[in-house]
């Protein structure tokens, strides 16, 4: 059985940033994520972490990683199952049945893909169907894929994954996309990418082998099937909140762990930081800096209750 | 006449880094700085802004100027003196009567540190002389270092400059300090703190290059003069609020402006950021963050006023 000051869930930037504050803070730490960085390390082109105008996020999270790890804090891979508050102090259990006790909890697991939920999703998962474009666009060169989505995230990996693909349709919910200014001015200039408005995928086909179609519903009229190589799923993210929900915390209407402006949730010594809470605008620096504001919170709650 | 859609005042971190948003965002932006950098100016090694290990906040203070250039917001050095709003939109004027029309403020004039006004505390400013402990007592492992101040936050930070320095000593002016008493408690049961009580700094003396002794006048006794490595003065701070006061928006009882966990005061279109709002924990990296989500505030209010 392990017993540290402050136990962080959760390895993409706001967990890493918060064991960098606890480490400086003195607490004794440990991150347990998942995979190595979280959602940041899916883009290979950041362009609005202030300080760097330009930085891949691998390179980030390894730069956060570094920094949490000379501050101190533990960083390690692993599965927390089951959270329960035994009189002050967290008890956890992984899925190798091993105990980590705490005093405290920063919550940051991050988000997962949301799905489309349609026949074919499941079955050409990792051929034809992706959720990463930019792990995945470069198995697409100079081929006819298919993009779904309309936010922000879809228009910024359309340009991406237009620049290995021959073709990008980017089919969308909306009468137009909706992203930063910056990034659809991008997108409408890239020559290679055209877009379907209004229609959203009821069902993804292929041949039993990999995707060769996806078929589209319009609101009024009809259903239009269209052949693709590939389809990249970019419509959103769902926080990953189950564990915290069933430790008691409470979440909002979208799942996302409920914090205060510095990372409390409704348990005292329990806060969340980064994707995962129900922050307005969702940036690797706003979740870094919510770690860096439940770090601090912690450090609070223990000096005045250990 | 100039016409932004987006004012910053204030040229610190807060502000630069809503510059860099703002301009990301095709937003018409304008940074009025008094002088460059702001408070992070005063640290020369900041170890704790994630991303960077290491950094000197004149540094970091460029790197985030060219950052808000390169986004396309104007960075400028001026003084506004008054701002009215006009119907939607806010009419400022500087010192030297230039009048610009904003859509948007976003009010970062962060804070000054109060100070003793003795000699030495200029000249040997980050060279012994510090504001900020928790920015900077890792500078001071294994040193002697003086702490002045009485209240709850001297009273805390003397606890942290103790977990690093080998002797902390807290010089305050009454009998005893006066913080929240389970901090006090703290602050007495940590061996390596020592209090020096009825005595105020009237000088600080050093060797041209660095805090060398600080010179303590006793309200009945005499002049004592006492070595040490480092001076820390926590004495207060002082929001530069008057100008927002001036415009309607509503301050807490400590001066700072109040501001919502995305920026916004109790005037539409009037965004807070940084120090100078009624934030728990003032670093730079919360300042960046609350900048940026200022910034997708001012966004979203002129997509749906203008």
């Amino acid at each position: 059985m392990t017993e540290v000051d402050v136990l962080i869930i959760g390895g993409g930037v706001a967990g890493l940033a918060a064991a960098m504050y606890s480490g400086r803070f003195n607490l004794k730490t440990l991150v347990v994520g998942k995979e190595p960085g979280g959602a940041t390390m899916l883009t290979d082109d950041i362009q609005n972490y202030p300080g760097f105008e330009k930085i891949g996020g691998m390179e980030l999270v390894d730069k956060l990683t570094a920094h949490a790890k000379t501050s101190g804090a533990e960083v390690t891979m692993g599965s927390i199952e089951k959270i329960e508050k035994n009189d002050k102090m967290f008890a956890t259990t992984n899925t190798k049945s091993e105990v980590v006790n705490a005093k405290t909890i920063i919550f940051a697991t991050g988000t997962d893909y949301r799905k489309l939920g349609v026949p074919g999703e499941k079955e050409y998962l990792a051929r034809g169907v992706h959720f990463c474009a930019l792990c995945d666009a470069p198995l697409y060169k100079g081929k006819n894929v298919a993009m779904v989505g309309g936010g922000d995230g879809a228009v910024k990996e359309s340009v991406a994954v237009a620049q290995h693909a021959d073709k990008v349709t980017v089919i969308h919910l909306h009468d137009d996309v909706r992203g930063e200014p910056i990034n659809v001015k991008k997108m409408k200039e890239t020559t290679n990418i055209s877009t379907i408005s209004n229609n959203t995928i009821v069902e993804i086909k292929g041949d039993g082998k990999k995707l060769t179609s996806v078929v589209l519903q319009n609101p009024v009229g009809g259903k239009t099937e269209l052949e693709f190589d590939g389809l990249f799923v970019e419509i959103g993210r769902i926080p990953l909140s189950s564990l915290a929900k069933d430790a008691g915390v409470e979440l909002d209407e979208h799942n996302q762990v409920i914090v205060d402006k510095v990372g409390k949730t409704n348990i005292e010594g329990f806060y969340g930081a980064g994707d995962v809470t129900n922050s307005t605008f969702k940036q690797a620096i706003t979740g870094v800096a919510q770690g860096v504001s439940a770090s601090h919170s912690a450090f609070e709650y223990i000096n005045k209750n250990f």
